[in-house]
C-alpha cells in the first residue's frame, strides 16, 4: 500500500483588524483557510513529524503577519501568507490559501458616517484563494452569497420529455439564486479591488436584464459580463442554485393566483454549475 | 394525571408574495409560524380530534388570505390571521401569530433601479407578533440579526473579583453584539413601519454614540432611545450576545498589539437580556 | 423610563473531562449556560458594575469546580454550579444553570470495550435545569434530539374542516418527530440517572405502541407513560414536531403506492406542545 | 468566450421508503444527488433547452425507480439512476448520483425488536456515489459524522520550528476527530454492505489502537485497516477534521490540571487529508 494526494492545514482561522486611523477606525473581518501539500508522506507512514509546520503554527502566523503587513487586498495577504508557508515549511510545494471576507460597513448616525462604529453589511463575502508553488502564484477571487430574485422576464420551455416528466412548460415564473462566482486571473498582479467592483456589477445587471430561457442560459450571460467588463480575468465559474419558488394552487378555495402567491421551497434544489472562459491564447 | 399547559400550531410557513403594479415589481418575503391556544386537552387525553383545526389548514388559509389581503405591514397581516383563526377554530382562546419578514432591496442597473429584479438585502430579519384573545389584540414587532461592532468607545471595569477571577479589566475595547429586539405597542393601531424605521435608527445610533461601561450598559441606552423616538411603544426587550473580540497575543513574536489584531470567538459567549419600560399608568 | 425583567450570564461554556481510573478512561462532554437574575438594574441604568459576576468569571468557575467535583449526575453539578454564583454575586436572587451533555460510547475492539477510544453515540442530547434561589433549588431533567419514527399505528381523521381545507382524513400515515422533553422533580434529591433511563424507554416505548389518533393523542401517551415510571417527576412537558412525510404521488407514472414510497419535507411543520403533570397535592 | 466545464442537476431529493412485510416493517432513508455532464454548451450559449432532462424530472424518476427496485444497496440503488439518466437524457456523457444513507434503527420495547418503530441511530451517514459513461461504471461508498475520541495513546513532537511557533510538544493528548472516508471499488461488483461493515470496523479499531504520532499518523493506520480488510477496495480517501481539546489552565486557581479538564475548542481547526491507495497493477 502507498500514500496517495495528501494535504493538511488549518481551517477558519478568524481574524479582525482594526485600523486607527486619526479621523476614523476602519474595521475588516476575514476567515483563513491554509493548506500545504508536497513531501510529506513520511509523516503519514513513519509518524515522522519533521517536515510538518504545525497548524498551529500556521495560525500564530496568520495573525503575526496581519499585524506586519496591513490588510489591504485580501488577494495580496493571501500571497504574503502562501510565499511565507513555503518559506517555513521546506517540504512543501504548493500553499493554498483561501481567504473569506465578511464585510462591515460604517454605520451612519446624525446623518453622517460613524467615526468607529459599522454593521454587517449583509450576508455576501467576498473570497480569494492564492495557489503558491515554488515557481509563481496563481491569484483568484469571488464572492458568494449574493441572493437574487427576478420576478418577471425568465421562462423554461422546449426541454426533453419522457415517461416521467410532470413538470409543464412556462414563459413566465420567478427565478431566484444564490450565487457563488470564482474568478481567475491571468496574472498575479492585477487592479483587484476595481476587478471586484466591476464584477459584483456585471453579474447583478446581467441577472436582471437577461432574456432567461433557463438558469444555464442566465449563467452565461452572467459570466460573458464577467469577463467584458473584467479585462484581467480570464475564466469565471459559477454555481447557481435554483431557489425554486412555486405559485400555491388557490383555486381549491376559489381563488385564481396570477403569479403573485408562492411557496419557497428547500430542498430538493436545481443546481447549474459551469464556467466561462476566454478563448485559449487570447489575451486579456 | 392531568393535561397541563398546551399549544399546537404550524412552524415555518414560507410565503413569497409579488405584487404587479404597471411601471414595475414589488416582492416580500415572509416566513409565518400559527399556534392555537385553547380549549384542546380532550384532543389530548380522549384523542378527538373534533376542536383541531389542522395545522395543514393554517398553512392553506395564510395562502389564501395573502392572496385576499394584499400586504401591507406584517403587523396588520397578523392580526387578519389571528382572527382569522380565532373565527375558524371555535375552541381557541388565543391564537398567536409570529411573523418574519426577509427583506429585499431593489437591484441597481444602468444607474436606477430595476423594475423587476431583487437582491437580499442583508441577514437582518424583521418581526412581528400578534396574540388575538375574544377580547382583544396585542400587536409587538422587532428586528433580528442586526449585527453591530465598534471599535472603541466601550470600557469594562469595576466588576466584582473572586479566587475564579482572571479577566483584566480595561477602559477601551472592542464591542460586537447580534441585537434581537421586540417591541410592544400600547395599541392595535399604531404606524408600524414608521416605528420600525424609528426604532431601527435608535439602536444603531445608541450603540454607535454611547460611551460603554458595559453591555448592560448599552443596553440601557439602546432601550432607553427606542422608547424616546417610538411613542407608541410601551416596552422594548432586548437581547444582546456578547460577539467576543480577544487582541492576539503577539509578544512570544516580539510585536506590540496595540489593538490592531483581534481573534474572534463563536463559543463561550456573554448574553445580557433584558426590558426597558414606561412607569405603569404613563401614555405615550 | 425604568428597568425591567434582565438577566445575564454565559452560554456555550464546553467542557470535557476525563476521569483515568486504573482500567479504563471515562470520558463526559458537556455545554453549560449560566444565567443570574437579581438587583442588578443599576448596573444598566448607572453604569456600575460593582455587583457584576462577570461572564468570563462564570467560564473559569465551571472549569474549576469541574476540577473539583469530579463529574457524576449533571444534575448535582448544576446544583453545585448554582449555588457556587450564589454565594459569588451577592445580588444575585437567583441563578439559572442549564448543561447539555452530549453522550460518548466506548468503542467496541476486538470484541470488547475499548479502554480509551470512544465514539459519539447519536445526536441525541440530556439536559438538566437547575434554578436557584436564596430559598431552595428546582431541578428538572429531559433530553433532546431523540427522532422517532413509527410506519402504521397512526391516523388523522374526524378533525375541523372550513373552507381552507385540502388535508384529508387517514387511518394510517407515517408518523414521525423529534422529541424535546423536560421533566420536573418533586424534591431537588432523586435519583437522577435511574429517572432518566426510565423516562427514555416510557417515551420510547409509548411513541411506538401508542396507537395514535393525532400527535396531541401520542403526547399525552408518552407524558403519562414518563409519570407512571418516574415517581420523583411531577410534571413532564413535550414538543413534538411533526416531520412530516408524504406519499409520492406516483400515478402519473402508472404506478400504485401502496405507503411504500415518501417525501420528507423541512418545512412547514407542525408543533405539538404540552405538559403532562399530577393532580396538585399528589405525592409521586 | 467559450463555455467551459458544466455539470447540471438536482441535489437534496429527499427519499423515504418503506417495506411492509408480513411480521415487520422496515424504513430507510435517503437523500440524492444527480448530476449530468456531456454536450450541453448550446444550452448555455443558445438558450437551447432541447437536450436538457430537466431537474424536476430527475425528481421524479428517483421517486419512481424506488417504486421499481425496492431498496437494497444504496450503491446498486445508485447505479440503476445513473444508468436510466444516460438513457432518459442523450446528450449526457455522464451520470453522476450521490447517495446518502441516514440509518434507521428499530426500537425495542418490551425486550424485543418493534415491528414497526424505529430511532435515528446517530448522526453517522453512509454514503455512494456513481458515476456512470457510455462505457461503464465507477462504484464508491462512504461513511461520514463518525466522531471519535481517545483519551491517550496520541502525542505530537519532534515537528518543525520557527519563529512563529508556540505549540509545545506532547507525547500524550486527547485526540479526536470526525471521520469523513470514501472508498473506491475495483469493479462495480462487490459485496458493499459487508464491505461498508468491515470497513467502518477497521476505521475505528484503527483510531483506537493506533499509537498516534500525528492525525497524519493516524490517518495512514485507518486507510491501511480499510485496505487490509477490504479486498474489493482499491484506494480510500480519509478527511479527518482535528477537533482540539486543550487542557484548561487552572494554575491560576491553586489546581493542577492532569488533563482532567479540557476546553473543546470549535474553531480554528486542522484539517488532515489524504489517500491510501494499493499499488498500481496489484489485484485486491
Amino acid at each position: 500500500m502507498g500514500m496517495g494526494a495528501n494535504s493538511y492545514g488549518k481551517d477558519g482561522i478568524r481574524l479582525v483588524t482594526v485600523a486607527r486611523l486619526p479621523d476614523r477606525h476602519e474595521v475588516r473581518e476575514l476567515t483563513v483557510d491554509v493548506r500545504l501539500e508536497g513531501d510529506f508522506a513520511r509523516v503519514y507512514t513513519a509518524g515522522d513529524n519533521s517536515p510538518v509546520l504545525p497548524t498551529d503554527t500556521m495560525r500564530t502566523t496568520v495573525y503575526a503577519l496581519a499585524h506586519d503587513h496591513p490588510l489591504g487586498d485580501i488577494e495580496r495577504f493571501g500571497a504574503t501568507l502562501a510565499e511565507r508557508f513555503l518559506t517555513a515549511a521546506p517540504a512543501a510545494s504548493l500553499a493554498r490559501i483561501r481567504l473569506v471576507e465578511h464585510p462591515w460597513v460604517r454605520v451612519e448616525a446624525g446623518g453622517r458616517g460613524h467615526p468607529h462604529a459599522f454593521s454587517r453589511s449583509s450576508g455576501e463575502r467576498w473570497t480569494a484563494t492564492v495557489a503558491a508553488t515554488r515557481s509563481g502564484l496563481r491569484v483568484g477571487a469571488g464572492l458568494e452569497g449574493l441572493v437574487l430574485l427576478k420576478t418577471t422576464g425568465s421562462g423554461f420551455a422546449g426541454f426533453l420529455k419522457d415517461r416521467y416528466t410532470v413538470l409543464e412548460e412556462t414563459d413566465d415564473r420567478l427565478l431566484a439564486t444564490e450565487v457563488s462566482a470564482t474568478w481567475r486571473y491571468a496574472s498575479a498582479e492585477a487592479d483587484f479591488p476595481a476587478c471586484r467592483r466591476k464584477a459584483r456589477r456585471a453579474l447583478v445587471e446581467a441577472f436582471a436584464d437577461h432574456d432567461s430561457r433557463s438558469l444555464q442560459h442566465t449563467l452565461w450571460a452572467m459570466g460573458q459580463a464577467v469577463l467584458r467588463d473584467c479585462g484581467q480575468v480570464e475564466r469565471v465559474s459559477l454555481s447557481l442554485p435554483n431557489r425554486h419558488h412555486f405559485p400555491v394552487d388557490l383555486s381549491p378555495f376559489g381563488q385564481t393566483n396570477d403569479d403573485e402567491v408562492f411557496v419557497a421551497v428547500d430542498r430538493p434544489y436545481g443546481v447549474i454549475e459551469g464556467a466561462v472562459e476566454r478563448p485559449a491564447g487570447t489575451g486579456a
